[in-house]
């Protein structure tokens, strides 16, 4: 057994990939939420409604089927796209509050 | 003013860049997985302890600084990684339950 303080090898690349990977994710997901936002103000300006249920509908089968195709679990992938669209919703209020002021 | 049914070209476009963000999303967490299911049965078969708080301590100062570089809520990404890793510990008592049958 290893001591505590020693990390072998192969664990420390996995740690590197893991951290590589969430650089990629929060990168990621930064030009996303840019996505979203100019989604709100253009819904905004053009009188859409915030939410979309066909929409936001296709994207949850979609994840899913992508999830599937890369074996990840396709229940998180749609807790996943809940918690991101929860984020979204969240930046809205916040806008909308600033624009009220 | 737009009609419901007609989604304006620019709308269309962003949707479109939300759906590839999402899919890059996807792939990138399959592969994360795949890195924690594999620290996972290291730690088993090394017998070190299945959580690293000091780990964990440094992957959100990291991801925080990151989402700061990049325009992200850092508040998001903390809770972003703390929503992958109650996935990953979901993951690892599912291994363990399986081990254990």
């Amino acid at each position: 057994m290893a001591a505590p303080t020693e990390i072998p090898e192969r664990l420390h690349d996995l740690r590197e990939s893991i951290d590589n990977f969430d650089a990629a994710l929060v990168h990621i997901l930064a030009e996303r939420f840019k996505c979203t936002k100019e989604v709100g103000i253009l819904k905004a300006d053009l009188g859409l409604p915030a939410t979309d249920p066909n929409r936001e509908r296709d994207q949850i089968a979609r994840l899913k089927a992508l999830a599937v195709e890369s074996n990840l679990d396709p229940e998180f992938a749609e807790k996943f796209l809940n918690f991101i669209i929860a984020e979204v919703i969240h930046h809205h209020v916040e806008a909308s509050a600033q624009r009220n002021r």
